[in-house]
């Protein structure tokens, strides 16, 4: 299928491709040398599909695109305190080549004009100019997904040219902004502006951005988040120079453009755009870059203030112990408490990624739920992860239900370290450790336990064949023949009794003491518990409907003794006393039907 | 349950109250009587629950906090084009109470500024100055969500002080910026400023900007969403005068202060905040309320560019209609053709609100579907809304998947316009609607019929007694015997057969021609149908097992002839014949056992 993405990236494409007005660069004389026609898009997602139209794969030169870039690695590497008083944040209002210095600190207003750019160049790791060259080389690399490459005739030109950035170097050194030789500070400067991209580039670029840092190609971290939000707000409010007001206004994405015709434009947690066209307005934006931005932006939404959030989709499905009780066979007893009170067991499937507007509605619907509930189970097999911030409110959270007799327990944790970690080390004092179960069965079973209290455990006493109920309805005549046909068989804890695909051998049977698992395989691998069985309770009964082979496997969980019967034996009981086969199999279909109505109910709950 | 939110407001609020520093507004006498103790601190979610601590009901006097929502009135009253031309919305990098008017056209930079907000004022509907107090009161009667009152005393104090104001204003009338008299809209930019509020209501206004222009609590609209966007962009470049670069960097949130010590806070999407504290440092912040917000943002990861959207979210769970087939009753030779294809239908369940980055996701996920599919179902329960633009892009794909021969419908769309009308609306030339259906089981029906061809029809011929899976193994001689026990009933389409809850007649019913609909009752009212039966089949069956009463509903989907036999009458021929029992027995349980195996299955795919 074609993308319909695609199909209106060329749709836009074909239109703006029309649009004529603007000039070229001329200022150097190597950038009068690109072709107007010349007309590029590309958009990344944050995991890395790129969707690419017209001269995408064209290089030219970075320029001032590159700053924002530069100004994060001397970020990086210098640290807040030190870039932020050297360089500040705040809009010049002014051109892109005003000088814009603090009266009194010297200090360049922002990192996006031509002072700010050259300050956050001399700045970044490296002990002399040609080590600094290699830091911004190296870090531009990451950025892009690979090694970049210098046009040296665009960086000659600019070099050879660059009078007014010279007097802009001199007086960074005069106020000590700049700290070694001012000329080699800015001939690196140079040399960023005249690395070659493609619009593919520089949407990877954006979309390393929008991805919190993480080049969504290679995975590499390009940057560490918190200094990721900073470049983002410069850009957003100094990136289009003295258009930055409008730009926010009108477009709404922390956006950087060039002279060389480029634009970036960044949607946070969504994608990166790059274009290219090179004729430029008179504010030093590519004309058709622009217009490709508002479009997009207008088409699809993409304002940054635009509503984007919803809370309550933090919380997907909401149901009871009472609509998806364990797959634990229950006695009568314990089925009796668990219909009264299961709907007092909650499920709450959460989802997505835990911060504070979310966890608010979250804990907000356990506070409601609380009154007409004894435990909660949160689900987390579709959260992605939590903030520190949000699992300390959730461990908070669960403590006060704690004190209201409500235990709150996790489920589908195993292994997601973006959720462990956070609640771990954000445990009220007092809290030793919070409640986590491998699957919701699990979970639900020790939820029905707090219900069931003594109930819950196993009988204590053996059970007896009778007790069982496949031979409820039997007489005790019969029943003393059919003791005649059982032999004992004892199993050790984890002990396999029979396996899924076995040949069966016949065999029925019925526990006297100790519980057992029942497993099926999963097609992904690996079994899913559908049972767990008590004394009185029975076993590869499907043999007596003459299944050849076992369709699960039964694992001992506890030392378990079983009374064991061959369904051969039973038909040849049947023989003489046809009743007997009779009250079996009634008394197995309406287990068969009972087990159906309660997962067809389970599956109205699920779906 | 106490909310950890409001303990996590309450610690910070006992932190931050010990906060010294800071002077009270003293440019005119009334304000220097506010007590510098005061603080409160309001935080109002989109679905309008509240977290107030501290002074959050004392009242104090709007001041700079109106400008926003004037400006936001009078975009809504004249247009963008109107207002665009007489205020600007570049950051100033100067005071609030610089003049900064463009040097040409005398507009002032922005609406933030004393300048920009008194031609705000100027621009509300309204014939003359009364009226357009009238419009300004009602409108931020709205964004609170109550009438406004006035500080008299404040309002005079302002408006005998003024002196530089009033400059301002006959500069703006000396430009046309002003189109009437100039110191009566002046007395209503002095009475917007006196306007009374309290934290909470400050707090609902952000959070009216947050949600998209609606008030959370009263469901009013205050402004058309564009110029939510809009009035977000000039707080977040202009809203804390030449603050706002370091505040968009420091905190990221567009937000608002004035003099009286208020400051609001918005998180599109998400909520607002609403903080006073009347001591404000040289730049006529309040102290503890920037404070707060820093520590709210820093403590949550609020930034607005932080990474916030994840596009995978999109979609949910997705399985095949192996997984989860429908529930109609499979022929055998149904059976066989569905074993082999039924994974070719896949069940995608989407959720959230989908924009262009969601329905990007979604559709690659389609396309990388598409070569192993028939037919997709599109199961919209958890989608909330989607955009126009985004249904396109949706429609479009389905066009292309039916081109290639996938068929995309969807399920679960009753009555939500919210998603329907965009689809509609969106709707490609030459196609003439999307096909959807009420539930995922009649969805994946006909997607079951796509595959079965032929076979999906009833048999055109009536089916005998022994084609019926009960009667399986049973032989012909005690066929003969069987039939002597039938007879035949018909009912008209749409005819109930029996009812959930009736007491049992004990007939068991074998169909001959026609289709029926197996129904049980949900418990939040209305029926759920969980199986559609064919000729060759039969229901009822369970009063075999000495069932007394009716659990489903059974309906006549088309004009319905059935054999029907009642249990005594099995039950005298088992008399003589217990083996017939027995095979009746024997091929009930399996039944149920394939039935409760499939039902597992199911349950193991959505869960």
């Amino acid at each position: 299928m074609k993308s319909p993405i695609q199909s209106y990236l060329e749709t836009l494409h074909r239109q703006l491709a029309a649009l004529r007005g603007g000039e070229v660069a001329s200022y150097i004389p190597e950038l009068t040398k690109a072709n107007p026609d010349w007309f590029g898009i590309c958009l990344v997602t944050v995991d890395g599909v790129a969707y690419s139209v017209g001269d995408a794969a064209q290089p030219f030169t970075i320029q001032s695109i590159s700053k924002p870039f530069v100004y994060a690695t001397a970020l990086a590497d210098r640290g807040l305190a030190y870039v932020s008083q050297r360089v500040g944040v705040e809009p010049s209002g002014d051109a892109f080549n005003s000088i814009s210095l603090h009266p009194k600190s010297g200090a360049p207003l922002n990192p996006m004009i031509n002072a700010g750019a050259i300050a956050s160049a001399s700045m970044v790791a490296g002990q002399d100019a040609t080590r600094q060259w290699a830091r911004i080389a190296e870090s531009l690399g990451v950025f892009m997904g690979h090694d970049v490459a210098l046009d040296d005739a665009v960086y000659r030109s600019e070099s050879e040219t660059g009078f007014r950035n010279r007097a802009i170097a001199w007086m960074l050194k005069n106020f000590g902004i700049i700290a070694d030789e001012p000329m080699a500070a800015l001939e690196n400067y140079f040399r960023q502006c005249s690395v070659l991209v493609d619009c593919r580039d520089l949407a990877f670029m954006a979309a390393t951005l929008a991805n919190g840092g993480i080049h969504p190609a290679t995975g590499q971290r390009a940057l560490p988040p918190e200094d990721v939000e900073r470049v983002l707000s410069v850009m957003a409010t100094c990136g289009m120079y003295d258009y930055a007001g409008s730009w926010l206004y009108e477009v709404g994405m922390p956006a950087k453009s060039g002279v060389g015709g480029g634009i970036i434009a960044v949607l946070p947690g969504r994608f990166g755009i790059g274009v290219f066209s090179p004729p430029l307005d008179e504010k030093g934006n590519s004309v058709r870059g622009i217009e490709v931005c508002k479009r997009l932006s207008h088409d699809f939404g993409l304002h940054v203030f635009n509503k984007t959030r919803h809370p309550a989709l933090a919380v997907g499905r909401i149901y009871t112990g009472a609509d998806a009780p364990s797959r634990r066979a229950p006695t009568p007893a314990m089925r009796e408490v668990l219909r009264q009170e299961a709907q007092r067991i909650k499920y709450l499937c959460l989802q997505g990624h835990l911060e504070l507007d979310g966890i608010e509605y979250v804990i907000r619907r356990m506070g409601e739920l609380a009154p007409e509930s004894d435990s909660m189970i949160l689900d987390m097999n579709l959260v992605e992860d939590i903030s520190e911030s949000a699992a300390r409110l959730l461990n908070e959270a669960r403590q006060h239900l704690r004190d209201e007799g409500v235990a709150v327990v996790f489920s589908r944790l195993r292994g997601r370290r973006a959720i462990m970690d956070p609640l771990s080390k954000t445990l009220p004092a007092g809290d030793h450790g919070y409640l986590s179960f491998e699957d919701n069965d699990l979970a639900v079973e020790w939820c029905e336990n707090r219900l069931l209290g003594d109930l819950a455990n196993p009988l204590a006493d053996d059970a007896r064949l009778e007790d069982n109920p496949l031979f409820k309805g039997v007489p005790e005549d019969m029943m003393r023949r059919v003791y005649a046909l059982a032999t004992r068989r004892a199993f050790a804890p984890g002990a396999p009794i029979f396996a899924s695909g076995d040949v069966s051998d016949g065999k029925i049977f019925f526990i006297v003491s100790g519980t057992v698992s029942v497993l099926v395989p999963r097609p992904e691998g690996g079994h899913q518990r559908i049972a767990s069985l008590s004394p009185g309770m029975n076993f590869g009964e499907m043999t007596l409907l003459g299944k050849a082979t076992r369709s699960a496997s039964v694992f001992a969980d506890s030392k378990v003794v079983c009374n064991v019967i061959g369904t051969d034996d039973f038909n040849a009981l049947a023989e003489t006393y046809p009743q007997l086969k009779i009250t079996l199999l009634e008394n197995l279909a309406a287990d068969l039907a009972g087990k159906l109505r309660r997962a067809t109910d389970w599956i109205a709950a699920l779906a």
